[in-house]
């Protein structure tokens, strides 16, 4: 685990990836899921959705046997496995996906799900819709027209994708952060269906008011930015300064102490440039974050961050807590600055007194709330005992 | 204190001002300290050096019953008191300092100091030297030709200040958040003069490596702002979007989970305007901060906040630890998330296996790191019980 976590990999802790060494033993294929036409939660028509998904492990004739995994802010359906033999890093959640692994896919059969406006559309293994998708009526790409979605909306399109395989049971949704407000959100929306909820570095059952306004501020250098020009921006003209600058507010809130002194301590960017010579010269933790920052910019886009945003500042599901009948586990990062293990305990203690059965636990490991990545396998044990106990009787 | 924390007076928190009721009895005023000239650490000169200053109490014959209060990163000298009875809050300290408070005003004199390079240079109760100032040699503001300076030179500044008083020893420098950091400095730079450091909402003995990329997000905004011109914006043509945001994300910082949610929920800035109908609309907290963060550049310098910013990132004492033999007094706030308790208390453990002498006490309050300013009267037991220890024996 240390090996991750050094200086030569940080790009790659930028990008977000876990570089765990044991993959899944398996060449994974991202697929397809077409859906002619959807009507989101506010009544807006959207042709030709498609979202990406990726499976591990094999179906059962029942259909019993699927667990679906959600993806988180700005990652993707690529959870296990590789695309290929010499890519560098296997899925986020490679350490705890695959065969006796905790999600054991000699058992289960995996389903990972892209959302609705992913922000990383230019990712050749990113399937998504949104706002760089091309409106059908229009022939040209949707822009800031694209209609506001939610939670709400992304589950209701993995639903969708669900039924066209004949799958109508759950064994258990399980994501990480933004991929546990879709796991939560399904239990709402699905309660039948639903059977186990995995719910990793969660805000628990709304997003705060507090983190309301750091997404805000993650947004803000795209509004700023003189190319957004409302969302209306040509391709080869994007905003990325912006985009770039929301990227290096989304890693510094993410991350931790521990891991931030481990990296860079007060080191200089340019060893004989020192910082307190003149305000150009940088700190070495300043120009690593802008270089990470830099690089998502090749697969991001600026649109598809605001509407992501947005999606999760609306992440509320607290009127919907009697539904909530299904056993909840809540695995929280004890160095989580964004949503600290005091937030899922408040949540757990709500659903328990609605009726419901959640319980909380907290994994150590550096790195923050990418702990909920990084350090995964440091629940392994907990989410094996999890989804080996019997849902609960409805 | 749950009076402050309400709705109507966001604008008041947002300028980091404390409204606690009971105002020291005294009108206060700013004073000016002059200095010809000033060599900065990295042997640069600045003419015509000014800060501001405050007092409260009566300074003894002997001049030895002196407390130096040091400010916070958006503050100022004015740390108790009113400069008019009908002002509507008084100095960021006063629950702590006055007639029988903590700082007590009939045993100690008290002066609060003013800094280089404030980041409030058009507030008319500042006195500073900084990019703003006229620079003698070309008869126009300094901007970006201002040299940097870092604490050192903070605190080299204010022991003119004191020498030109007559003062030689201090009963105690105190000062939350940035100004822990002066306060940490003046025992290093000044170790037989220091008899006490109290030092509150600290990041401890240097700022984490983390903090360093915060400051550096806080930043950005006026770096990309078009306006900044890379420091040399003339009057008028100020980047006041850059520095509005920047302060955003000061405050967003700042602040904590249980304050945001008491003061604004998932409310909508206009009850009509949902933000799932469209990405214009807002959240309360995003409008509030914007609406706090505009008002702060009233008095504020995009160039000022660069130079602030860059002092904080090299605050860095942990090679002088030696010389802190005076016993220091950390107080952290429980819900602080920019400078969790876990780092005063790692800080104090080195300073006690060095061979000095130091506790932290952490106080609860609502506020987050503003606890530090909105809560401080928590700790007055804690102040008066350590400013009445007899200091280590030298």
């Amino acid at each position: 685990m240390r090996q991750i976590l050094n200086l030569k990999n940080l790009a790659w802790i930028v990008l977000f990836f876990s570089l765990d060494g044991f993959s899944l033993d398996e060449i994974v294929k991202k697929q397809e899921f077409k859906l002619p036409h959807y009507e989101t939660v506010g009544g807006k028509k959207i042709l030709n959705v498609r979202i990406g998904y990726e499976t591990y492990g094999t179906l059962n004739a029942d259909k019993r046997n699927v667990i679906l995994i959600t993806h988180y802010f700005s990652g993707s359906s690529h959870a296990a496995g590789k695309y290929a033999a010499h890519d560098l890093a296997p899925g986020y959640w490679d350490a705890v996906i695959g065969p006796g692994k905790a999600f054991d896919t000699t058992k289960y059969f995996i389903i990972s799900s892209d959302t609705l406006v992913n922000i990383n559309p230019k990712d050749p293994n990113v399937m998504t819709t949104g706002p760089l998708s091309i409106n059908p009526a229009t022939k040209k790409t949707y822009g800031s027209s694209f209609p506001v979605v939610t939670y709400r909306d992304f589950v209701r399109v993995q639903k969708e994708l669900l039924s066209s395989l004949g799958i109508n049971q759950l064994v258990a949704v399980a994501g990480p952060s933004a991929g546990s407000m879709q796991a939560l959100q399904w239990a709402a929306e699905y309660p039948e269906m639903v059977k186990r909820v995995i719910a990793v570095i969660s805000p628990g059952l709304s997003m705060p008011a507090l983190t309301i306004g750091v997404l805000n501020d993650w947004a803000s250098p795209i509004l700023r930015d003189p190319k957004w020009k409302k969302g209306n921006y040509a391709k080869g003209k994007e905003p990325v300064d912006g985009l770039a600058d929301a990227f290096k507010a989304v890693t510094i809130s993410a991350v931790d102490f521990a891991w931030a002194e481990q990296n860079f301590k007060n080191n200089f960017a340019d060893p004989k440039k020192s910082p307190t010579d003149s305000l150009s010269n940088q700190y070495l933790i300043e120009s690593k974050l802008m270089e990470g920052s830099n690089l998502k910019t090749n697969y991001a886009d600026a649109n598809s961050f605001l509407y992501m945003v947005r999606a999760n500042q609306a992440f509320n599901i607290e009127n919907e807590i009697s539904k909530l009948k299904s056993p909840i586990l809540f695995i929280s990062a004890s160095t989580d600055l964004l949503f600290p293990p005091e937030l899922t305990r408040a949540s757990a203690l709500k659903i328990n007194q609605a009726g419901g059965s959640a319980s909380v636990t907290v994994i150590d490991g550096i790195g923050g709330h990418l702990a909920g990545l990084f350090s995964i396998a440091n629940a392994a044990p907990d989410i094996k005992r999890f989804l080996g106990k019997a849902p609960s009787k409805k």
